[in-house]
């Protein structure tokens, strides 16, 4: 073996992994848009297959012997090579700690876990869904202790969506945030609430398909590279730079909902698009970590769609689109009504001074889960309890509740933070970008040209090849500060609220 | 190994196939259906790798030494996987006689000619499809002649789509069909055209999914194992039978495409569906020729949908979703219209009468093609002289020639003969199944469940168990006479023409 023969036969492993990661992935999308229902089992059989494939791709001897060769090698490669086979050897070491068959029944369970999370929403149903999240708990558990039996297994979660997160660390971060905007919070609930109720009524969803284009033209996504299907839950997936899709739902309702799930989507694709195409088929793309992705997700979502400029530009598009129900509707009542801040039931649509505490309260109970404090049964008193405790308000029933986020139903333990990491990393990024572009100018010309070139090149086009801290702080040239989202949150809200 | 362990072992094997060949399903449904434009290599090169699995498996000495086994001792097998067995190894065979490279270029050639095609049609541009139809071509014969270096190409090819048709049988169907139908066509020519100028306007895309619901509804499509998809040109396509997805493309200046649409491959689908489920993952699965399988989808498109029982039916409803569109339209005016023969450009498009003659051009270009007495080139020219000599109409241009199907672009080369085969076989149950069902009576009560109980019980159920002619002999009783369809066209034009 020679370090070019070892890097043609590992780009060969790793352009076969790739291939089963696709056809994968594709059955998941397939799956949460438009298969049949009756289709999950045999979804479930086929992807469990697919990981077994995987698996042993990625453990055999052949990969093996490549990559230590490489890695006693290593001297001998670039920086980006370096870096490919050392997050491979990361997901190899993490595989082989874990026996195959409970690797691929794992595949497994989440698929039927996922289905079944559908149903039980739909049906205000916990207790269907509660022995698939037990199980789905115990094993996520049980992997972290193979992969790291030296490490407490909720650290090694949170690790794993945001390289170097731990428990203390996010602590720290969550006491931070809250010492900041639960006081905000009361002052803005002592004051007069908004009126928002222009932003509901009828909303055909056929209209409101044509605010999602006008979004994706706005971001400028792709249209060869990316599409926008439709879903219970929005979410984004990437198959390669060239194939990137987000989703949205629609509700008949309001067209909040919609237009700023494709907003924030469109934020993660825009992450995955602009990564160095270079990095396909390698373990260098895709976004680095679950709090920068949501970083550029919850940019263009809060920072970017939700700022005054924005209303000004998009509002005489949305009265083309609903001109009876906006009639009479000004900017700034359309800005005030977005950016309304009130104790919510729903996560996804919380504004983003009381969104914190939402992410605080699965915290707070993953934690509680990961600690062995609360039985899978007791999960939804608790989850009321806190919501209760910190938000003020009633939740009526469990699809409202702990229903309401697909994250547990695919064993996404330790990925809630990031969505807080993620818009204080943005709160600190705007500080920065704003020194050299006039961002509230351009996106009231609906120019996010300069914007995208900003994140593109300090961010996205590095895809994994940097660990988040290290990406972040070459970003932005200094440390991560969670002061500035205090800050930003502080200045946004007494303007708004008049505080 | 004794007899068990050898068919746990085949089983095992066939599992793992029927995943890959899921993956490889599902990615092909994604690109035809939602995939942006850009997935195409990237599919292309997944698909490619996916067949390489399938065809290590199915070539591994573990399957060889298995089938062998089996086909050794098949005396002690049940008919059920006797035939399993062997239409395996028939499988088996055709894969082991090309070489791997090969296949799977062949696999990545269909899937990048599919994009070419799409495009091509879009632009009007044969000569972007015509080097890939060369490959597609060249790469057929030279596979016929690997499988079957003594038998001649095309035949080959004919018998892969339906058992046992060849070049011989074809040209005998072929001009039993034409001197039936050509003076039928004269007559029916020399009469007064019949107005179906309302079948022609507006009809917005979202009130057209009405009457995809309607059809889908009437059929009898059970939706949690089928969806309807939107692609470019329409078809089927099943993973087991709790998944079967069938597609059509709207047009907004007209639904009767649309609709006919969905009920054509509706019936492809009413097949899939009705299998016996312990076929699924077996060589049993899946409808067991292609005439047999238009022969149930243009049963339910024309048999059933251009009945004037059906007429009454439906008409109804239609002019409740298009209430504007279709005042006055009586149930005599609508059958009259959606039955009226005319020489066209669009095969899917054509009536009952002339449709043959768009199957017969289409098998002459086959025939001529794969005798080589025609190239690439010239094939434009030469559809255009025999549409101009079969059916009298100048094709404006390729799109609307030979770019309208997607057949070829996808090496489906001796397919286009079961279309007419189909409906030959079709006229043929249908006197049968008069013996026993009020077929009209039904279908005016919007009832297809006598119906599907007929096929079911003598078709649909037995997938791939027997060969298309065996099965259909014991679902008629009698060979195959395509008199049946001649006295059917016959009679049904001679009063809508008042011959």
């Amino acid at each position: 073996m020679t370090v070019k023969t070892a890097l043609e036969t590992f780009s060969a492993i790793q352009a076969k992994i790739d291939a089963l990661d696709h056809a994968g992935g594709i059955l998941y999308y397939d799956g949460s848009t438009v298969a049949p229902p009756a289709s999950t089992e045999h979804r479930g059989e086929t992807l469990g297959y697919l990981s077994e494939l995987g698996y042993n791709l990625a453990t055999s001897k052949e990969t093996c012997d490549t990559v230590d060769y490489l890695l006693a090698h290593e001297d001998e490669l670039t920086a980006e090579q370096k870096r490919n086979v050392k997050l491979f050897n990361k997901d190899r070491e993490y595989m082989q700690s874990i026996p195959l068959e409970k690797y691929t029944a794992f595949q497994m369970l989440q698929n039927k876990a996922s289905a079944v999370w559908h149903e039980a929403k739909q049906k205000k149903d916990y207790a269907m869904f509660a022995p698939y999240l037990q199980q789905l708990i115990d094993t996520s558990i049980e992997f972290a202790h193979y992969y790291k039996p030296d490490k407490y297994h909720y650290d090694v979660m949170l690790d794993s969506k945001e390289t170097g997160l731990d428990v203390k660390q996010c602590d720290e971060f969550f006491d931070t945030v809250k010492s900041g905007i639960v006081p905000l919070i009361k002052k803005v609930l002592a004051k007069k609430t908004i009126d928002d109720s222009f932003l509901f009524g009828s909303f055909p969803t056929a209209d409101q398909r044509k605010i999602t284009d006008a979004i994706i033209d706005f971001e400028k996504l792709d249209p060869q590279r990316s599409v926008c299907g439709e879903t219970e839950h929005p979410f984004t997936t990437n198959f390669s730079t060239e194939d990137v899709r987000i989703t949205t739902h629609y509700y008949e309702d309001g067209f909040v909902s919609s237009m700023y799930s494709v907003a924030h989507e469109g934020g993660h694709a825009l992450y995955e698009l602009g990564i160095n195409p270079a990095y396909n088929k390698t373990s260098l793309s895709g976004g680095v970590s679950m709090g920068i992705h949501e970083c550029q997700s919850r940019f263009f979502e809060n920072i970017i769609c939700r700022s005054k400029a924005f209303c000004d530009f998009i509002l005489p598009k949305l009265k083309e689109i609903f001109p009876e129900q906006l009639k009479g509707v000004t900017t700034d009542m359309y800005y005030r009504a977005i950016n309304k801040a009130a104790p919510s039931l729903i996560r996804t649509e919380a504004d983003e001074l009381t969104y914190p505490l939402h992410i605080l309260i699965r915290y707070e109970i993953e934690k509680a889960i990961m600690a062995g404090e609360v039985t899978v049964d007791e999960l939804p008193a608790l989850w009321n309890a806190k919501y209760k405790e910190y938000l003020g308000v009633d939740v009526p029933d469990d699809t409202r509740g702990i229903l309401q986020d697909m994250h547990w139903s695919e064993a996404m333990f330790g990925y809630f933070p990031s969505y807080a990491l993620g818009s204080a990393y943005g709160a600190q990024i705007l500080s920065v970008m704003k020194k050299t572009i006039d961002v509230n100018g351009d996106i009231a010309k609906g120019d996010v040209s300069n914007i995208s070139a900003w994140l593109h090149d300090r961010i996205w086009q590095y895809g994994s090849l940097y660990d988040p801290k290290e990406l972040f702080e070459n970003a932005v040239g200094a440390p991560f500060d969670p002061h500035y989202f205090i800050d930003y949150l502080t200045e946004k809200y007494t303007e708004i609220y008049n505080l």
